[in-house]
């Protein structure tokens, strides 16, 4: 994982090393911890539409901020944990998707937009 | 957002663009895709024991990289949408948790790892 | 349990045994299952718009359907495996949520709406 | 859907109604609380081992019986708002898994119980 997000993968193993949290974090339970981050992040969203989704008061932004960051941390906890370099696969999954979905074959086609998740 | 994650924060950006996919990726739809993907990783692990999870086939652990880098995909795409820079908020949460988690207090101290989550 | 639930909390746990199952049907990985099946309703509504959401085709509200089906099996499951009778526990909370937001103060506000969850 | 969850439908119909609350419970976002309220399950059982989530104390029992509440609570709601007959879905679900997992062929394999979920 290169530069920023290499910076912070060392800096989080040292966190849960100095705490002894290493014991807890297997990716198992590391998924759990991720999705249940997730879930904070869809609550602040649910009862929104979706142009109030665009346009969250300061207060809220901030919220939803931090939760984008226990999303990010753990992602990094867990891809650390597996030995995965999260930009190389984050490129690698990009270019599936850029074979698999051709602009001019999908354009703006909900369903295909759909099913660009399977 | 540093380096590689703003690479891939304007490759994605385009990526929607070219697709006319941006109609979809209001905040609040991608946070429903974002969690949809956090349950595939989980559903990788979900009947492993803990002890199995941290020694994937490696056919599984090439699923799981995906599934990750999908969980990276939608996480800068709805950071970008809001105008978050991940890696700084990154930060800036690290440091709440070094200062409400001081390490000669929670050491080893599962119930405190628990609530370092809420 | 009462009646109909709880005739499918029995043909579910022989479902298990019969398959040597309850091996796998710890809680902890029962709420794995449970969220993963949910996270496959949100994948449903993701990109729908909110009124979409109220007029499924056919095909895709079976599917909604089913999925609606394993978060019940899943809930049932954990709950006998915690020993939880759901209907009481549904009106326990129902309860608890009358007395919380009394309809004149809380009527219409989605901010209160969204309290309510917490 | 028959008797004691026929029963709940009607008066979480009720609540709903009085609170003017109906104009948020789109089946999109009921999917959305529902996920979240799964997500607050898992958070229980996130560090504990699969053996700890079998024997919890009295008090964390208590809250998970809250948040197995909820989550029923949300799985009626979103049935109703759908016209989905619960109790039926479920029945209909497990034929099909009996069909599909035959005793005999996946006694005790969990790639087997892990396809079951697919």
């Amino acid at each position: 994982m290169a530069d920023s997000l290499e910076a912070l993968r060392g800096r989080l193993a040292g966190f849960a090393r100095e705490r002894d949290w290493e014991q807890f974090h297997s990716p198992k339970n590391l998924s759990m911890a991720l999705i249940a981050e997730a879930a904070e992040l869809v609550e602040h969203f649910q009862w929104l539409t979706e142009e109030q989704s665009y346009h969250l008061p300061a207060e809220k932004l901030e919220e939803v901020r931090l939760e984008l960051a226990d999303i990010q941390i753990y992602l990094i906890r867990i891809a650390d944990r597996l030995g995965v370099d999260l930009v190389q696969a984050a490129r690698d999954k990009i270019e599936v998707n850029e074979r698999r979905y051709p602009a001019e074959r999908v354009r703006g086609d909900a369903r295909r937009a759909s099913e660009y998740d399977e």
